[in-house]
């Protein structure tokens, strides 16, 4: 059985959480689900909307099967995930918790993320926005302003400043891993 | 141009954080992006994956085009994807926010969600937890053990007790819906 479930509503309102949860709560139960956001022209007017797919079986569904980027903040997902990098892709690591980076075609950037996360910021938890930081220095994908702009409105009220210093912290081992 | 880029860790990483953000950011500077998470039995092992596509241009990828169910939380989004409900199919409305309840073949469960969560708990930020909790009580879709388990780990630190009251207020106002 296959459940295609979608939440829709006004930005503010907690929609794409709520599609996390739900998908979570599926997995909890040894159930499949894949949970999706589209985000185009339409989603900056009024209504949004997440997607979750929930199954009892494996799910036949479209992955990202070669990625022009691959960032491992892990050496177990280094190893699994490197063989969807595009030849000449990026691969962006996070050397604080990987050693052994498998030899393969394509730029890699190596920053000690978590390092950087837990020696400057005081805890490994602000690793993923560095990491993104390190990204976006590292790729240009977009630019800084907005990946400033995105990260401050999605932390939680009261972080944004030790947020936006994980941003920076990124942006500076980027710019050095190039 | 279109980017595919994968974020991969383990998980308490922040790794879908860190993709939710991404594609907010390449919204912001007018792209169109799609973020992904495909949850099955590997991601209850060590190693996660978020994942992003970020283009120029309008994303030619396959969305849901049927839903087996549809919350609405806002008026706007009911009208805009009522048409996604399959027949046969359950509608959740919060009728705080939508007096047009369009008229479709499908069961509709209408429950005040963004009211209930105003005036029980002060604050309408708790309405997606509400409205999961009558998505589940309404349709079975997952236990209700298994949706207060995976509210309760990704909700802030502090605020797992309104949360948790947040839920079971849904799953009361959608057994009364039904």
């Amino acid at each position: 059985m296959i459940w295609h479930i979608s939440l829709s509503g006004t930005g503010g309102q907690g929609i794409i959480l709520a599609g996390i949860i739900l998908a979570e709560a599926a997995i909890l139960e040894g159930k499949q689900a894949i949970q999706t956001q589209s985000y185009g022209p339409e989603a900056r007017g009024g209504a949004s909307k997440a997607e979750v797919i929930i199954s009892d079986a494996a799910i036949d569904y479209p992955k990202i099967v070669v990625a022009d980027i691959l960032l491992a903040m892990s050496q177990e997902a280094c190893t699994k995930y490197v063989g969807l990098l595009k030849k000449g892709g990026k691969l962006i690591v996070d050397n604080t918790n990987i050693q052994d980076i498998p030899a393969i075609d394509a730029e890699i950037l190596s920053a000690a993320i978590t390092k950087a996360a837990r020696e400057q910021l005081g805890n490994a938890m602000f690793a993923n926005i560095i990491a993104l930081g390190v990204l976006v220095a590292g790729t240009g994908i977009v630019a800084r302003e907005s990946i400033l702009k995105a990260v401050l409105r999605r932390v939680p009220k009261g972080t944004e400043d030790v947020n936006q210093r994980a941003l920076e912290i990124g942006f500076h081992l980027g710019d050095v891993a190039k």
